[in-house]
């Protein structure tokens, strides 16, 4: 019996165990958004630290100039082990609607599911779940051999959720110590249930918030209509035409860069069966609303968006009020593919409102994040491991695929540490990440547990 | 001494108790638009009808589907006197945004103006100040004669300020009770502080909420956006085109039965002197943001208008989250001029959104009231009396405006009861009616009452 198999079998004895320590974490609403909920952010930090130090890490809680980030290393076996760094964070998105939730999104609810038991919460998959499994195969590893297979240093943050803003002058502060083989992140989705994947390729992101201001008080529309500006009108009248009829984005010079998928990447994006209409029919919806001429799966990973996050402005109550507001605003992101420059992306924006509002509008733009989207080779040594080790835990090859998502910190650590990043994540596309009634599978959570024990016998050469 | 100067006098004897009247009724929150003060609406209708049941009023709180009417009659002198009937409301507006008021909007606050000492409250003017001036000069008339000049019906609603919905079915019902010679109401302004007016055109008004469901639950913006239907995109896409770029409204057969205003008319208007750049200086903007080929006074009384008074949808809490929001939505406003049919209009306001929206967006209409535009023939022996009354006030004409508000009641009162309405009213341009810091000049209050003590004198054969 290999020492991967009896950790495998060490993981089945104290599943339980594992599965308590991931509840545990959830009960803590680290949401990074919100200020009221910085203490939180630093329990979940605090608990992360402890776990790692527990099972032999050196665990430290190191401060940014928002939440802190874990930092902890463990030094392996010596010798040609490799150096992974895991990334994940411990932050989660807000969980407003709250009316909309069926459990309250901070006291895990375990109920039977299609596939077994599920654990709704928020953070359940995202990315607390996802991390409580390499967590997980690093403490299991722990209990079966007394060290870990391979030199291990495992980062934590806690504002992935609000742009990683703090993240990269922490990670360029903290080069030496960040140095490592290779980047693990455990923060992405499979192809389906049965069918493991690795994501080769991640959207950027860049999220501006748009305030318009017009009058210096609310105004009563009789007095003042058909003369007065009206902030909505005007903010509606312009983020109304971010696309044209056929789904192109306006905002100037936002295609270039942008390049038309490969044959070879079409045929193998085609080969995964794609059902966009059951992907929509699940959500509610019968067609798809981006670009016209484009695939499914090329408009989800290979293609721009820009998408209004929120609204806001005037009398949302019951009933009426005959106000013309004095401001309005809105929170507008734009999902980037690899060749798009962010910042000539939210440059694009800022001329784009500035030439559809009038001169009485006065326009102020908060930029929270910008990310360019990333292609990953896929064949480095680390990636062939990864997909040798989710074949092996799941009896069928590993799917290659995009990912419409934005991980910024995976280009941080691509540019600023020279390392490629391997992204296997055991999320499904029903877990309503960033919406009410977030859960996670715990059939999932078992084998991405399994899966990260396997893989970290594989490099560190365990047969 | 005329009775009228008598009058007066002990107006001005007892002027601070009237004050304290005005005050205490504006103590009571009465929103109508909010479930929450329907006790408070009551409240106050109880407190109108005190205050006439005091002063030989037969005074009744009658029941509504809504909010309650008061009613109140007094028989007069008997013989030629004219029967008048009094409207006014006792609900007022929402006094959101509450951060924005510099005194608590239920308590009233006494400060000293330019103008003398002004009062700060919601509803200070609009309608629980201005119809506190015609109870004022009943009372002033009962202490000084022990009866009334005129016989008298008082009419106060509770649901003006969220489209009337249940004052028309009341008027058709109690038609017999309600008979007049004229309808007498004070909710409309003066030209300036020293000029006192008459308005003789209203704009109507059609409001309606749009809501815009799209997925059946939140969606993460990477997982869904270039495929999934966003709300907010499709709800600012279709309110967006609500003008073109000469501020015409885009609704289908909006302008139907608009007329231009005549050459007399425009003349009297220009006579005015209007200075909308000072107009739109003092809140702050510079240009006029409604259609570009109208004059000032013509765009605010005699232009019809489409503002959107609110929306929302999505997150708009601090920082960012990306989600796509299941649903979106809109209040808007369309203020009509006569000619314009409202159910035509909302009927079109339906179409217009239709066809933007893709077929996925389910749309919802709510529409929370319609009234149409109005104009007052200005010959009547009413009118004339109410112009001579001002003018022996101020000593100055009383000048013959429009109004840009909307008083659906007044084409309730005219349709229904057959009565002309005279519309004599003592607010000013920068009340902030319907906003934060509401407030009534004294000296508006005392002139207020003063004019309707006259009024009440002329009409009942004082010389």
């Amino acid at each position: 019996m290999s020492a991967t198999e009896k950790v495998l079998a060490r993981i089945e004895t104290n599943f339980d165990k594992h599965q308590q320590r991931w509840l545990d974490w959830l009960r803590i609403p680290s949401i990074s958004a919100q200020p009221q909920h910085a203490a939180d952010c630093r329990a979940a930090a605090e608990y992360a630290r402890t776990q790692l130090a527990e099972i032999g890490f050196t665990a430290e809680v190191r401060e940014t100039a928002g939440h802190p980030v874990v930092l902890a290393q463990h030094p392996g076996p010596g010798g040609a082990a490799p150096h992974l760094l895991y990334y994940g964070h411990y932050d989660v998105q807000p969980a407003d609607p709250l009316e909309l939730w069926k459990s309250p999104p901070f006291e895990p609810h375990i109920v039977d599911g299609p596939h077994g038991k599920r654990v709704y919460a928020r953070g359940a998959v995202d990315d607390k779940g996802q991390s409580a499994t390499w967590l997980g195969a690093f403490r299991a590893w722990y209990e079966e051999t007394g060290g870990l297979p391979c030199r291990i240093t495992a980062l934590l943050e806690g504002e992935e959720e609000t742009g990683s803003i703090n993240f990269k002058p922490f990670v360029i502060a903290n080069k030496r110590e960040l140095a490592a083989d290779v980047a693990i992140i455990t923060d992405t989705g499979m192809w389906d249930i049965d069918t493991p994947a690795i994501s080769t390729s991640l959207r950027g992101m860049v999220y501006v918030q748009v305030d318009l201001k017009a009058a210096n008080r609310d105004l009563h529309s009789g007095m003042y209509g058909g003369s007065a500006l009206n902030p909505i009108n005007a903010l509606t009248h312009a983020l109304g035409q971010l696309k044209d009829e056929r789904g192109r984005i306006q905002v100037p010079r936002f295609y270039e860069g942008v390049k038309d998928i490969s044959t070879r990447q079409a045929n193998q994006w085609a080969s995964l069966g794609f059902d966009e209409r059951k992907f929509l029919g699940d959500i509610g919806l019968s067609e798809p609303y981006g670009e016209k001429e484009r695939g499914g799966l090329e408009r989800l990973w290979a293609r721009p968006t820009a998408d209004i996050n929120g609204i806001w402005g005037g009398y949302s109550g019951p009933g009426t009020k005959t106000v013309i507001a004095a401001q309005a605003g809105a929170k507008v992101s734009f999902r980037l593919v690899p060749g798009q420059d962010p910042k000539q992306v939210a440059e694009g924006f800022k001329q784009f409102m500035r030439a559809r509002v009038p001169a009485d509008a006065k326009l102020e733009f908060t930029v929270f994040g910008e990310g360019a989207g990333l292609e990953i080779p896929t064949d480095s040594r680390f990636m062939q491991a990864a997909a040798t080790a989710l074949a092996d835990e799941y009896g069928r090859p590993a799917v290659m695929i995009g990912c419409g998502g934005s991980i910024p910190v995976v280009e941080t650590l691509h540019h600023e540490l020279g390392l490629d990043c391997v992204l296997l994540g055991f999320g499904l596309d029903d877990d309503q990440v960033h919406s009410p009634n977030e859960k996670f599978e715990v059939t999932c959570f078992r084998h991405g547990l399994r899966s990260h024990a396997r893989l970290l016998g594989k490099l560190g050469g365990d047969r």
